[in-house]
């Protein structure tokens, strides 16, 4: 089927808002409408990729309220989560860990300007011992309430929209493809255009 | 069982962090999962009780993942959107509608310093065509991804996150009492206190 004039319009209009410079990496975030409401969060808020460590040795699995986001956000899977921090830091960005007290700043007096990666824990223990100590920082969003934690997805959206609020008010959130390099943001087109 | 003292005092701070004109009406959102995840998140900013419209009949179902929030976020039942939304109105709410395009207005130009509700739709249909014109306003969350719209739990977490950081910035956040009448603090201290 050829591709309609429309449709590769809006692929690039797509593109044009996405950052290579934010992402999140999933530890153990294992339930289906969990990954697939944090990647609808990315594609909205214009995230390139995600990053994931399964311990299961499964493969992520996303249900139909993932609305094909799967598609256009690729899940990188790294073996550990050693091997996915040294990745995700050799390409620059800050690798800010999710903690629920303690040692954490408030993430209203972060800048999430610079190259951000969020690193989210697994619904049922946080995030790991082993994880802990690789991040560069750790935060957390501050609740007022009797219960302990908000939900994963809830939390990375959380996250994800306070980035892109700190980016329009800095006037750097891409509106025209500056968020990717051209290399890179052609090939994408190519990719999404022929799949 | 005696009520330890500094579990009263943990009640005591929650309360002292309660809002009454801040809530949310959800229509005819029914899975168990994006239910405790609201409620999660409606205790976390401190709102202090939410409404619903269930057409099924049903009572809402929650699951382990609520955490117990719903304990703690009284969710009022109401028989149908006309009588929910006649009720928000005359407590001196300003009802937002969320809407996924057309005619509504980007949620980070509202202010929601005064009495604000915001309206959320069912997982597949979102806010029924009964409920739009019953609005005072409609708001839409940007997305500039490929996907529709975002998970509706994850879509009433940005909203109310950006109501309490619009009330902190505003100095107006109660973080002693204020948020509640007297009579009503104390009614719910003693509910909460001896259950
Ligand atoms: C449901 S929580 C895990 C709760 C677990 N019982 C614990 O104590 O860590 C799952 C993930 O959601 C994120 N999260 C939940 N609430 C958060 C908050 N208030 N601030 C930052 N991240 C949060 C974190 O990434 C966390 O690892
Ligand atoms: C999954 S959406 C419903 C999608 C449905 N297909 C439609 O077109 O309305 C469920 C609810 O989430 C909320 N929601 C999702 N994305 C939103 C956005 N970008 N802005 C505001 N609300 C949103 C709305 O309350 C919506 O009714």
């Amino acid at each position: 089927m050829p591709l309609l004039p429309r449709r590769f319009d809006r692929l690039k209009a797509v593109l044009d808002c996405r950052m290579a410079d934010l992402t999140v990496l999933l530890e153990h975030v294992e339930k289906p409408h969990n990954l697939s409401a944090i990647l609808r969060s990315c594609d909205a808020v214009g995230v390139l990729e995600a990053h994931a460590v399964n311990y299961s040795g499964r493969l992520p699995t996303f249900n139909s309220t993932a609305q094909g986001s799967q598609k256009w956000i690729p899940l990188k899977e790294h073996s550990s989560i050693e091997v996915a921090v040294k990745a995700i830091k050799e390409s620059g960005f800050r690798l800010y860990g999710t903690h629920l007290g303690g040692n954490a700043r408030d993430y209203r007096d972060c800048d999430f300007c610079e190259p951000t990666a969020f690193v989210l824990g697994a619904e049922k223990w946080g995030l790991s011992e082993l994880a802990t100590p690789l991040m560069d920082e750790g935060i957390f969003i501050p609740m007022c309430g009797m219960v302990q934690s908000l939900n994963v997805s809830v939390a990375a959206a959380t996250l994800l929209f306070e980035a892109l609020r700190q980016r329009r008010l800095a006037g750097i959130a891409p509106q025209a493809g500056e968020g990717l390099e051209p290399a890179l943001y052609q090939q994408r087109l190519f990719e999404w255009a022929y799949p």
